[in-house]
């Protein structure tokens, strides 16, 4: 293993959030830890950026144990950016982001703050982990987790990660005894049912919420949500080349010439 | 093909952006138009969806010939679910979004709010097409590429694309006439070497501006990247299942468990 990594940490629920208060608190037992995180909840940010903004930094002071930590007005993909290109000295040797505050699992990998951040530093050549759990509260149990996501990390700072992949890990919201384990998944095939809430403002001008049921016609059981309902940690390996490489005999068939 | 497909547009860089006018004059010829587009620039933001925040829809009328136009407050991805939850009657048979100002092609794809509403729409089980012109100015050549987007959309509506893929189609910038024609292709592995402008405020607070440079290491011939630099139109097959199946394997040689 690397002798001191240097590990980069963010999220997307906000650099005071009790889950990376979690993770810098695993993380400082593994190597030098800075903390890169947005000043306020980006949840649900997908994999945006900010260039038609400006962006500030500024230094913090949350924790005593790590070598800085900054809060960052942009998105969680701008801290990964803004860490990489303005604050750390040189390349970390891993990213870690979370511990999100709720699930990431199956399609909600593509809305999420947190992957996305993941994501942003695999592009950028960094191993990288996110890191979330299935728990929506404040006060959620992070202390059940914490032997296994420095398990996971211990692993992947050991061994690495194969290129162009990093990790969405996600845990079941119970007990450490009651995890049996961790399995290596894919992404079920599932999807939100959106129902907007409907309102009118003192004004009398409509407008909407967006709320949704979260549907899973995926039975597989090599899926991630078989293992969280199943009491697994899911472990998905998640790439950002997105072409469907299944596809492209079929199009070819296809004359888009005209 | 269906007769009279419902069609719905969207875009990234606002509703009355030029790139918007010129699909939705190719969609009458098509089908049926319903325009639900963001009010205000989208760029970057990626698969974002507004959770913390209202949601407002103003039923608008800047072009004559189509069934109606929204204008919306949120994300591109937004857009599509208030469309597809909210506002159209029925499921749309096709979702087109551009045409964007600038490339979309590479990596840009994970940033993208234009190839973002597609995805969603995708999710959502529509067949649709991200369009974006290699051009950044608003008052690019869209008239060049409207035959094209005629003749790959038509091919859409007639045969369909294969399930959980959304197509991401980029134009060079070139005269009609300059255009050798459609190559499907796969994402090329490039990124953005990132370097923030770093100002100051008149108050004296150092803050950044995002900007960066495009570098493609990546010299297959089966690109994007190549496609469009040797006068070809590009077109990938993009998919919503992230999952590197790849990795599995590997993954599972790893020992994740305390």
């Amino acid at each position: 293993m690397i002798k001191n990594p240097l590990i980069l940490v963010t999220n997307d629920d906000g650099i005071s959030a009790p889950g990376i208060r979690a993770l810098i608190s695993v993380m400082k037992q593994l190597g030098d830890v800075v903390v890169v995180a947005p000043d306020s909840p980006q949840s649900a940010m997908g994999h945006a950026i900010t260039i038609n903004n400006t962006l500030f930094i500024n230094k913090i002071n949350i924790d005593d144990d790590v070598e800085a930590e900054y809060s960052c007005s942009g998105t969680p993909v701008d801290c990964v950016k803004l860490a990489v290109n303005e604050i750390l000295k040189r390349k970390p040797d891993l990213c870690v982001s979370g511990v999100n505050h709720g699930s990431n699992s199956s399609i909600n990998v593509i809305y999420s703050g947190t992957m996305s951040a993941a994501v942003e530093a695999g592009i950028e050549g960094i191993p990288a982990i996110g890191f979330s759990l299935l728990d929506y509260a404040w006060n959620a149990d992070f202390e059940s987790i914490k032997s296994y996501i420095k398990s996971i990390t211990l692993e992947v700072l050991n061994k690495g990660l194969p290129q162009g992949v990093v990790l969405n890990v996600n845990f079941p919201k119970l007990k450490e005894k009651d995890i049996k384990g961790v399995k290596i998944c894919r992404q079920a095939k599932a999807f939100w049912q959106e129902s907007f809430d409907k309102r009118v403002t003192p004004q009398g001008k409509d407008y909407y919420w967006l709320t949704g049921e979260f549907v899973n016609p995926d039975e597989g059981e090599d899926t991630d949500e078989w293992a969280l309902k199943n009491g697994y940690i899911s472990v998905v390996p998640v790439q950002f080349d997105l072409t469907a490489y299944h596809a492209i005999n079929k199009l070819n068939s296809y004359n888009f010439n005209k």
